[in-house]
């Protein structure tokens, strides 16, 4: 699929590894700007993309940072050796993106409609994430060693609250001055074998035009005057993508045929787009391709989640302490 | 598209109208054994097709009977006239497929899984239903004339109960032996802008495969021995669907070039659903296609159909007053 | 406190326990035709309340059968290894009233209301239990050895559905013919301290006038036709007790003055159930006193339950195969 | 029942006309500096009580300033012309504590715990009110003449973000610099016949000690820096108010009595307070009297507050067309 599809239906490419294979994958060749690194376990794998020049952030669409993709296929099959490696994972991985003293104060910010299944993902995060800040105030006994400040809010989407999330997260940030903002948001993906198994941690934060809600303005340190890391999970695939990736597929065979090619050359810059159009009408951009089963899919996820995010903010704090904090 | 590709995919065409719709686009003629009849309102129109001779039902794939199907695109605006009115003409052709004395027992049924929200469409359909059995017998004097004796229930789906929906609803059919079912299901259809604005009434009940969920066993007079309506509102449509709808729109394209017509043919039969497959993988039948806001569209449409349900069954009540009742 | 005043204000005592202290309180002596047992456990203990003889059915204001009580003040504070032993004692004592074959089936129901908080802890029993009974049928190769077959409904409230829900079992009863039927509920208790930390198993089922919803029609072996094991757990106490017990514990002082004990023999009999009614004033019976943090406790005491249950009647399963189950 | 009691078991009165009744109660007469005025409407009083004196404040508890208390006794039995009777008084009534320009921007705070359901007043209220400051920017189109700015939060419990929320306010506050903020919370009452069927504007916000939740800290002008009104519905009383009324009747008849006059002086202090604490053991403060349908109240007063604040603020919308908008 090319980028330009992408750009017609105002999809935003969220996770850096898709933009990644996307713009490979139509160059032929490395990107300029962009280092990948990759680290195998045993039910997971991991991808770094590191953009680290400037003419990169133009071919990415993504500002320079690090950007770490965690995939794990049989999350998907509720796999609890699974959801524990990734969760430690995803711990491990968070915490090599800060440095913070023991007793800094952490801003957790859950993205998203909780009205709207695929979009509760950041909510139920923070449902389920150690919440400690008030107890250093008001119950200090019931804090162990190697336990963080932490905070949370999640602050509902524009619709809802008529102001604009980063309006809002910026004004408790003023308050409260943590000395980092971990924000949780539920993305879509190219492809649906990403939903639910998939986690992006990215040091740069939130950026215009990410997320199923399509954030308008920016959660980063530019905007927040602190670190911000996004963590973000796929839970749908635009309809338009699955529409595009079928004829992509079915052009593929044309193109090799050499009659055929010809045709296939002429056929493409329009029609495609118009035949998605016509297929999707009158929801266009806003029909979403989910599993049955995304229900389920987005409780357990947001489990594995807060869990990685409470083992990586909390040094005392394990999978198992996890779990009996969880029941 | 064709009726095979359905089967290939093993989706059930739940919509009366579309499987005739298909038919007639395949074959080019009227099909033998049904009859339709249109009929048009302000804000909606209606569809019956009776489907009257034994190959008709092999054809369309549903036993004879009636298929009402009530269209109202502006329901997804949110209009408040629409809303209305296909509340009424709903009243209006439940009403003509039964003929019950005013102390008849009705007993609704809310199919689907309340957790799943495209799915959860029957049971908040009996949620704002007007049940009034219990009165009767508890408290007469809250009991106005016109007021027949309603009984509700939502079972839950096979995954939550571990018994088919059919089974439960045969017992209680069995202890509180009502005159009529009504039984409310989502659907799935073949086009996203029949989301939430299409309504179907069959006097036929509930058939193996019909419905999100894919109901096993009927619901249907043969199964409960009581005359059976099936209310049905497509809340999604298969992703296959889309996929499907998309490579047509495609092949109509090539199709009209001769040079082209022919690889056309070639190409056809397997092609297509191979490509679907790859797309779909894993999910392949369970991926479904909704529009972000579908929580509000349930919502809506649910007090629709319950409104409607509600001035059928009792013919003191209007509009107005569901209103009341429900606030 | 005196069973007439429960009497007075058709306040139910759910728990035999309670029943069995009110009245050897009163009368100073044993009761005739009971018998009662005790264990004790690190976290928890037990009591057994045999009602063996047709006159102390009478007093005790229950039928005869074994009404075993689990209590464990720290469930209140969501001690771990409380809760694993609560639902180990809950399993072993369930089995003692049942024996059943491998291949038996097992009908679990959750009573109660799931829009009202303290009355939901039923439906929320079953969201929580290991139902089997359609993967034998569907996916056996998902059962390992030792699982019963299971199935599990929430029928709702009479308000809810317009019929008693003594009649939704029966019918479903008839229909998957179980072999035992177990039936959870929320229960009143006579006492604050016994809100979601007691447990009440008793092998009678449910009779009229029992739990939070007060049940017309009795749930058990003479109504089902098979064995009914009803679980209660108390998550209310009725305000009007709450009154009570106040002015009790006042009239005691009063009692032990010689002078005063004239005019609190006076005083008595009617002037306490008025003061009460004025103080309950407009809603009577229907006012409950539950602790702020009744969701949370719901939420926790659902899970030991649904626990308890799962080991019972799935030998091959224990309390870590459940907490995996339950993530 | 003297002030004293609530001082003992740091029970904070949240209405001001219950301060103000018990204070004249004990002291049967005028309180200086206070001012009392009263409306009658066909379903509902109105109590004005103005403090204008500092030494009424220290009396009242309460900051000087404007208490004005709705009553509707029948909004309890969901008398439709009672709700819009009282929905249109509070409109009223709140209209006449501000005095703002078209073009101004309000903010809504639904202050409470959304898991608890008599804490969940405020985020439903919120959830049903509209709002419309996005739309200024986003689709000026939706909106009419007569509609103001009005953006709204639910920023949940300290317990859930670790944030006092008066923090989390006024970091909003600081950011979009509303001209009011309106704040909606649960209040607990003195008496059962309150619960939904008061409501209580004030122009003083909140103070520390009110509301279920007990705010810790104000939200009110001097906390703010702009004007913030108060609107609370009781919607709980605390147990142990339930026992000392229970006592206080008792205890009025011993008056009565001179032979028992003498004992009841000697009584009195500290034993009442020793029976109320044992009969609350464990929970003390904690223990919440409610009535059985308090999920249902609240759910039907959310929206008459929601569409009486929908009405102050929006001159162009009235009662019908709220609740089309709610639908």
């Amino acid at each position: 699929m090319e980028l330009d599809f992408y750009k017609k239906f105002s999809i935003n490419i969220d996770l850096a590894v898709e933009a990644h294979d996307l713009l490979r994958g139509q160059t032929g060749r490395e990107i300029s700007g962009v280092i990948v690194d990759r680290e195998k376990y045993e039910n997971s794998s991991v991808t770094i993309v590191k953009i680290v020049e400037e003419q990169a952030e133009q071919l990415m669409g993504k500002p320079r940072g690090n950007y770490i993709t965690i995939e794990a296929p049989s999350l998907r099959d509720n796999n609890r050796l699974a959801q524990q490696e990734v969760a430690e994972v995803l711990a491990k991985k968070l915490s090599s993106l800060f440095n913070l003293p023991e007793n800094a104060n952490i801003l957790l910010v859950g993205l998203g409609n909780w009205n709207a299944t695929p979009d509760a993902l950041g909510p139920k995060v923070i449902e389920h994430s150690m919440v400690t800040r008030h107890l250093f105030k008001y119950a200090p006994e019931e804090l162990g060693e190697g336990m963080r400040s932490v905070s949370a809010i999640a602050p509902g989407v524009l619709g809802i609250t008529g102001i604009e999330t980063a309006e809002i997260i910026k004004g408790i940030v003023e308050k409260i001055q943590p000395e980092l903002v971990i924000v949780v948001d539920s993305l879509a993906a190219g492809s649906v074998d990403r939903i639910a198994t998939t986690i992006q941690i990215a040091d740069t934060g939130i950026n215009p035009g990410s997320g199923i809600g399509n954030q308008r303005t920016g959660i980063n340190l530019a905007s927040m005057g602190v670190p911000v890391i996004a963590i973000g999970i796929p839970t749908v695939v635009h309809a338009a993508v699955i529409a595009q990736v079928t004829v992509e597929h079915f052009l593929e065979q044309l193109k090799a045929n050499p009659l055929l090619n010809q045709i296939y050359q002429n056929l493409r810059p329009d029609f495609t787009n118009q035949v998605i159009n016509q297929v999707l009408q009158p929801f266009a951009g806003n029909l979403m391709v989910t599993p049955k089963e995304i229900d389920s899919l987005i409780s357990s996820t947001s489990k594995i989640v807060a869990g990685g995010i409470s083992m990586a903010l909390h040094p005392a704090v394990n999978f198992e302490d996890f779990n009996i904090y969880l029941n």
